[in-house]
This record gives structure tokens, sequence and C-alpha cells, in this order.
């Protein structure tokens, strides 16, 4: 696997930080937006950058661990979504509208197969992933292949920012078997409702897992992790992730899911986070945990730009949260200076 | 004055809900934005709101208060900033044009009269207001007058929601006092750092701000609080206030002086709160007492819709929030329900 180039260049995040301060403002009073428009300069390398041609990647598959009765829905859901992704009557399709996102989904391995249609990238590796309580979810080279695959649709897809979003009925379990045996947590911390599990549903949830977890108790490196937890919409994201940043692009992450994989892709190539902006913070329980343990490795704070309550998945909170990044940029690239208002700044700096 | 109307309509929020939840997501699944789009569609009375002709109105004024050392920035900031949203190179003005929001600053009495030019509306009630260490910062008279110049502004301003928005330099300290005063809280817990006091310059604010509260020990009515501590842009957002919520206009509610018009609008009238959306908690820190107390007051949550470390004021929040509310009609208009999409519900309600 190829190096990933450090971009945290002193030199222009002074040069950022500079622009920023003489903007006709009280240093740093636009907090957390001046964070980001120092991170996004820093990904694509400008003091004025810009976002060209955003896209928004759906990445959908099916998980064999759904008949242990680990979600709420039934597993047709996965490719009835996408249906309606592709019909524009899904969240994920009404905020790329509002927003001018460019929507592609991609089958990663549902139960149905489609048929071909705009819109939609047949990359399957199977009818969904095998059972991970009885078997791994999936073989290495399956899971290579499915990396593979993310790694193509990314380097196929025009533009500098990609919102990654995902479906996949059962794949909040494979999010939490990845972050309990990549952050070494203890299961209970890194199980959550899902899309709406009551109490109940969540003990058989957390029974379940805890098999799973110990069944492949000797996965224990990123891609043994994978394979062994799914799916295949996962594996796919972190080839997409891990091909976005070696292109240093700006990837909006979206939600649970999606964050597991960036776990995944920065387990392998730390500087993955770098180029990361964290759209929410989900209302799954364990996503603050995944995201202190990812801001942890980052070394510069991973915040979430939004705090909704949201627990939908599918890149909705990415595509909520795309125009702060257009702000950010709009920021630096056309405010006013100090100097060039006429404006007096504080007396003391 | 006159009655404002109660909106809360249980039938239409229990027909809101219900489509909210045939929506093709889980139950509450978009977490605050769900409740963003009840707000809307209660205040604008409709299943399918539509939010039209938004505005971002600037209310500018000087404080005379400002001549104790209360502010980091020279009281000359204000009018200067004025130019600055005028000429489209302050935070605000980049904001607005990013999302299409008509912006017009309303000089409700700043130190010095700009020329007339379009997108500036003259509503002065003088140069500044006195120095409420001294004095009143303004008499009864003034005070209803600043409130009538809201009222006629909102009046004459098209659309169905308004973004608020203000500039005054020292105004964090009426925004303070008018707390300590209407919600009966210690001053030390009203005060912050404004746009940026160190921690000498906050402790001199606390003492200065405890002389003018004492000094109006007597002022213990809104309207007499307001008049005592001020300033002009707070009054007349007060006015602006009334005037929204009496037409039933979506009030977008900036950072911590916005609310404290809201504050004193709402002991006035309650009703207010119903059309009010905050767009975000400020990095004051006062501010996130003053959004309790205000839900408290409201009886349902207030919960701001940002938390991103912004103290700027202008209406900047209230802009970055703009897409959100957008989003919240447009998932009401034009998601698809289970129905429609043959999307399979959960087997559980």
């Amino acid at each position: 696997m190829e190096t990933i180039q450090d971009i945290d260049d002193p030199d222009l995040a002074a040069r950022l930080r500079l622009r920023l301060d003489g903007k006709t403002k009280p240093r740093g009073s636009l907090g957390r937006l001046e964070e980001l428009a120092l991170r996004i300069g820093l990904i694509l390398g400008s003091e004025t950058p810009r976002l060209r041609e955003p896209q928004i990647l759906v990445f959908a598959g099916d998980h064999g661990l759904a008949a242990q009765g680990v979600s709420a829905y039934p597993g047709d859901v996965t490719w009835q979504m996408v249906e309606n992704f592709l019909s524009g009557g899904a969240a994920v399709s009404v905020l790329a509208r509002q927003h001018g996102l460019a929507l592609t989904v991609v089958d990663c391995g549902m139960r149905r197969a489609l048929p071909p249609r705009p819109g939609l990238l047949l990359r399957r590796i199977g009818p969904g992933t095998r059972d991970s309580s009885v078997q791994p979810a999936m073989s290495q080279d399956e899971c290579e292949e499915a990396i593979a695959n993310g790694r193509e649709v990314l380097r196929a897809s025009p533009g500098n920012v990609v919102l990654l979003g995902e479906m996949g009925i059962g794949n909040s379990s494979s999010a939490s078997l990845l972050l309990a045996r990549l952050a070494s947590r203890p299961l209970a911390e890194c199980v959550g409702a899902g899309t709406g599990m009551d109490a109940a549903g969540q003990a058989h949830k957390r029974a379940v897992l805890e098999r799973v977890l110990q069944r492949h108790a000797g996965a224990t490196t990123p891609l043994q992790a994978l394979a062994a937890f799914g799916g295949f919409e996962i594996a796919t994201l972190v080839g997409a992730v891990l091909e976005a940043a070696a292109q240093r692009r700006v990837i909006v992450v979206d939600g649970f899911i999606c964050s597991a994989a960036v776990l995944v892709a920065a387990a392998l190539r730390p500087q993955v986070l770098q180029r990361c902006v964290f759209s929410h913070r989900s209302d799954e329980r364990a996503h603050a945990l995944m995201l202190r343990h990812l801001g942890a490795d980052a070394g510069f704070p991973s915040q979430p730009l939004l705090d909704l309550g949201l627990r939908l998945g599918e890149g909705s909170g990415a595509a909520l949260a795309w125009p702060l990044l257009q702000s950010a940029c709009e920021i630096l690239a056309h405010m006013a200076s100090f100097a060039s208002a006429g404006v007096s700044d504080r007396g003391q700096p």
C-alpha cells in the first residue's frame, strides 16, 4: 500500500491563521468555522481553497448477521432504500438536491441486485456478507477486492471533495465490532440503538455481538477485523477513504458507520485523518467515543460540526453540514481585512 | 400592546408528527431537524411550510457605557463595521450572499450618522445611548420610539422569515445587564468576554456592570430595564421581534445580544417564543444560561441548532444556520413516505 503524504504544513497553517486573523472580526470569533477553514486550506494546499464538484457517494451492502435480529428493520430495506435514493425520495436525495451535490449509490453487495441505472454503480462482492456469528463476514480476498473497488470508484469520481454515506441493515453492528476491536474498548461502550432498537433489542444485540467478538478473537489487525465483522459497504468505504486521502481530497464523514470506515483506514494510514471533516456527532452513543478515539489519533481537534441527534446515516449528516464547508471557504476568499475595509482593530493585540 | 395569538395547535402538531413519522427513515432519526420542521410548520400554519423571501436585518447602535472601557474595541468600530456590511466585506455580508439572503442594516443610533445609501435604513434615536453608569441609557419615550421603529421596519420588510443580527460596540454589557435583571441571576453568571476581553478586562467589565445594576435598582419591569441598560439597537430589535411574532413570521435569533432582545420581548409577550428558532449557542458563556431561561419559559425545547463557538454577532450565526431551516422544509415537502416509496417499515412500531 502506498504511503500517504503528511499535509500539515506549518508555513501554510501560519499564513491561513494570519489571513483569518486579519479579517474584519475579533480574532477567533468565528470559532470552529475558522478551524474548518484552516483544515480545508491545509487539505487543498491553498489560502483560498475552492471546493469543486462535490460528490456524495452512498455505499450500500447487506449483512448476514442481520439474520440474528440485530436490527429493527428487515434486510430488504437496504435495496428498497437504494431504490428510494435513486428515485429522489430519501432524506439524502432531498438534501443532495437542496445543495447541488451529485449523488451516486454504489451497490457493494446487497441481497438483491438491482438492474443497472443512472446514478447506481455495481461493485458487488456478493449478495450480502456471511453471518459473522458463524464465520467471517468475508474472506480476506473479498475484503481486498472491496477496498480496490472503493479506490476505483473514488478515482473515477470528479472534484476535490467527497461526502461519504452508507446504507446497510445491520451495519451499526459491524461498526460497533470494529470500534471494540480496533480501539480496544469494552463492547458495552460500543453498542447503541442503531436506527432505533428498544432496550430489549439492544440487550439482544449486545449478546449477539459479544459472541461474534469472541468467535473472531484472532482477528486483530485492521484488515482481519474488517473481513471478520464486515461489511462489503464498509470495506468499499475504506478503499474510498484511502484513495481520497491519497488524492488529497476533502473527506466529509457522515455518522457512526462512515467513521468506522475511517477508523479502519486511519489504522492503516494515520494521515487519512488530516483529510477528514467530521460532519456530525450521531445519536448512536458510541459515535462520541469513536470520534474521541479518532481525534486523539489525529493530534488535532476532530470535533464534529453538527450535533443534532441524527441517527439516519445515508450521508444525510454530511449533506446537512455541507454549507458550513462552503461558508468556511467563502470567509477565507471574500471577507475584507481590517486594512482593506478601514476598520479599527482593537487597541491591545 | 396587542395580544399575540397562541399558535401551538395540537391538531396541526399531530399531523406534522404523523407526516414526519411516515417519511422513509426510522422515526425520529433526523433528530432536531424534525423538531425544527415541527416548529416551522406550527409557526407558518402548514404541513408543508415554505420559507419566502428571507430577510436578514442587522440593527446597529452605540453605547455611552463603552466610555467605561467595557469593550475591547473602540466605539468607532460600530459605524466602520456597518460600512463594511454595506460594502459586502463583513462575515454577515459574505454569508448572506452565499445563501441568497437580503441584507438590510438599520442604524438605530450610531455615534456617526452615515449618509443614506441602499441597504441602510436610518431609524436613529440619537448618536448612541447615554452612559448607563451615570444615567439611564435612554428615556422611556426614546425606548418606545425605538420599539415603534423596529415594528415599522419589520412591517415594511417582505417575506415570512426574518434573521436578526446586531452590531454595537458595548452591547454585550446591555445584554448581560438585561439577563441579570429580567432572569434574576447574579451578575457574575451573566457576564463574559464579549467579543474578546482578557481576564483583567472582564473583571473590570464586571465591576462596571455591578455599579450600573445598582444604580438602576428600581428598573424592574422589562421596559424600565431596557431603557436603563440600552441600547437603541436592542430596543429596536425588541420591536422587530414583537411585530414578527404578531405577524407569525419565523424569527431566526442570532447570538447573545439578539437573545437579550427576545428575552425582553418574551417578558412582554411570552407567545413570542413560539416563533423563535435559536440559531446557535454563542461562545459568550452567559448565552447558555439565557437560552435555558428562555427555553423554560417557552415550555418546549429551545436548544440552538449550532454550537460552533461563535462570538461575532452581526447575524452571522443566524446566516450559518439558515440552510438547516431550508432542509427542514425540504424534508417535509419532498421526502417520500414508506407507502409511496414501497419501503418496508419496521416490524414492531
